[in-house]
């Protein structure tokens, strides 16, 4: 039996062209069983541009879903600066060099004090791996507690507190979850009502014999079902995991960079400031690139006694590509938009709701949209299953999130504009309406 | 007290000119106190050049240390294929794309069966990483066996089987250390000895309730000193592990791609087969690009019950990368230049040697190289930093290795040619004669 993954592709079940379905056992004869494909009829990719992706045969499919080319696929700009860095030089942070100095002050500067500090990765995997083993330095701690359905990485550490990689990868005895607050019930006590999930699972740890070392959240929780609400509602936890001694993570890996909207970091939107940040998807939209925004006094010791090199991490082409995409986002006011082109969505989705059954609550910040896809008001993972893969035959890609799997995930590069939008939900509509839901 | 690394720089040990010395503070406070420097005085760089790095002043450095920029440092012709795939498309391996099945039929078609499916990973830290995981899904076992200055990367557990990250960085329950052939010591029975070693080491780990997993080695034994001899070693040793129900890694990571000169992989020189290889650094010539090479049946539980994605790994720009440094390796020769320049350098070396004591035993293969710095035949770190420091000033990056930080890591660009051999000969012999050694 395979493990379930939303939106994965089971072979047999979709039609396959000759061409794709050669693709198709090319790559487990090469790659091996434990890569997934997405969809019924996986999409065979040639070329990208802004928030389009093109087949063999010429068509273009709406992208609604891939963060990391956040500032668009293929974008010129950012293309310009890799090939010009690459060609003069990819040296590593043993050396001297300015570009990456110029891209830390940068990238700092859009943070609160006292998170003064940068270290560089090349995947958000990494970035939490190695906020993993700070906190264990700085706390004396192992404790870990993550949310239910949370995703935080594939290292070995990592994928131990990223439940939502399913039964068949193990869960470490220092991991406890907890669940994340219910967007159905959301009230006043809401952030109270987290923090006290927080305590509850300090104290299990500690009955365990276990001392706590971090408490890390997605800060709009996109693996649980993307929840926005309500503002502030981190703070209160923040406060009780350093109550008991641990550090508060933020896990800026799929909110960062401007998504949100009304804010560059996800945790911004909470009123908090945390221990530490990891960063990475669309730091290089495509690149890889990765980085732990940090506190001093957390690193302090850490960086005494130890010392921290990535081989790549941080190299001169990284820190260039990363500066070019924060020159996109600047120059052509993403932020901006994903605050503008995403209020603007969650209304046009929100007058289909009206007129569809099959769509429940609409949530999100910006440019990352949750849509709960339901029957008679409860989750329909199914039928979520069945709108995905009718989008991808419309030409329209996105996937579904969250335990049940009955999330939509919108999440499209932050280019997207009022005139996507209305195209994703005119698409939406003709497949709920053919649906007869 | 700040961790011991061979190289390190210290600050206030060199002289910096204004404009470095501002560098050094910039770090200190953007990138936080983990960070290290390479010598007494860092090197400033800007640009590079096949085997020559160049500072802002136009000084060209010989580069004779730095094995990711294995084809020459910013090569055009991998610098033209990442521009034009990352200008169309950079997708992952969620959808279908053929750029990364055409690279690994070309990087399978390089290993021996059963080594038939590849993972792509971004960093070789990510590609052990994900061995182990693999490793304890295989074999029900926890504990690992490594040489006793080991260095397998930087996650949380890959940095536990690292000893040569020093004190600073903690050791698992479930690692053994074993000593790595002394090559002082050759015979007809040092592959016999070294399994003896794993067996002791199993015998240890069995003994503490722990199962066996894996024994993982560098095949080049790089950060021991660099060992190549005998041809054969490591084959009793998997066969060691092997019997007590554990695999046999060979981290690549270093040795590979063709540098130890008669062999494209650094295993084969040692007649035995792993179970999984580990490769890095030099696979996309600075671009991040790493991965684990495997037989089947070691992953095809692991893939059936759990998924492996990877952002970045294997996105199509990295495979476009890693394709044209496979062009590169084969239409430029490279590992045939590694086995001849190799040959000529270490009997470059050799004559040197005759007319320096300070130059102890020289070993290697192709162009890794690593010459002993002693005094009275005896290992001198103190003069290893010397030399090193003094070859810096000379216009020449080396660096040295080994628990002792004695031995003289010689691990160039693959391009170095025998005109380049000659200049480093002739500066070290410079450098020597002045310290009168």
């Amino acid at each position: 039996m395979t493990e379930p993954m939303p939106n994965a592709y089971v072979p047999g079940k979709g039609a396959l062209a000759p061409a794709e379905a050669a693709l198709v056992e090319r790559r487990l004869r090469l790659l091996g069983p434990a890569y997934r494909l997405f969809y019924e009829t996986p999409v065979h990719l040639v070329r990208g541009e802004g928030v389009w992706l093109y087949d063999p045969e010429g068509n273009a499919y709406l992208d609604t879903y891939n963060n990391v080319a956040s500032v668009g696929h293929s974008h010129p700009h950012v293309v310009a600066a890799m090939a010009r860095q690459a060609g003069t030089l990819a040296s590593h942070t043993r050396y001297l060099h300015e570009t990456i100095l110029d891209y830390s002050e940068r990238l700092l500067a859009t943070f609160p004090a006292p998170l003064e500090h940068v270290m560089f990765t090349c995947t958000g995997s990494e970035a939490n791996d190695l906020a993993l083993r700070i906190a264990r330095h700085r706390t004396g701690g192992t404790g870990v507690i993550v949310t239910e359905n949370a995703y935080h990485g594939v290292t070995l550490a990592v994928s131990t507190i990223s439940p939502s990689l399913g039964p068949g990868v193990p869960s470490a005895d220092w991991v406890r979850v907890i669940p994340p607050p219910d967007p159905r019930r959301l009230g006043p006590d809401t952030g109270a009502a987290f923090a006290d999930e927080v305590r509850r699972a300090i104290a299990e740890l500690t009955a365990a014999g276990i001392r706590p070392a971090a408490l890390i959240v997605d800060t709009i929780f996109s693996s649980d079902g993307v929840f926005a609400a309500p503002e502030g509602l981190l703070a209160p936890a923040a406060e009780a995991i350093r109550a008991a001694g641990g550090l508060f993570i933020a896990d800026e890996v799929q909110p960062g960079f401007g998504r949100t909207g009304t804010a560059m970091w996800g945790f911004q939107r909470h009123g908090v400031v945390p221990d530490m940040v990891s960063l990475g998807k669309p730091m290089g939209n495509g690149y890889p690139v990765a980085a732990l925004v940090l506190c001093p006094e957390v690193v302090a010791d850490f960086g005494a006694r130890g010392r921290y090199f990535n081989t790549f991490g941080g190299n001169a082409v990284a820190a260039a590509v990363a500066a070019a995409v924060l020159d996109v986002i600047e120059t052509e006011g993403l932020q901006e938009n994903a605050l503008r082109t995403g209020a603007r969505f969650a209304e046009a989705l929100q007058s289909l709701a009206a007129r569809h059954d099959a769509l429940g609550q609409i949530r999100g910040a910006g440019l990352f949209l949750g849509v709960d896809i339901v029957t008679e008001g409860a989750p329909d993972s199914a039928l979520a299953a069945r709108v995905v893969n009718d989008l991808r035959a419309a030409r329209v890609l996105i996937s579904a999130t969250g335990p049940a799997a009955h999330v939509l995930k919108i999440r499209p590069p932050l280019v997207f504009d009022r005139d996507h939008a209305d195209l994703f939900c005119e698409r939406l509509d003709t497949v709920l309406t053919v649906l007869g839901r």
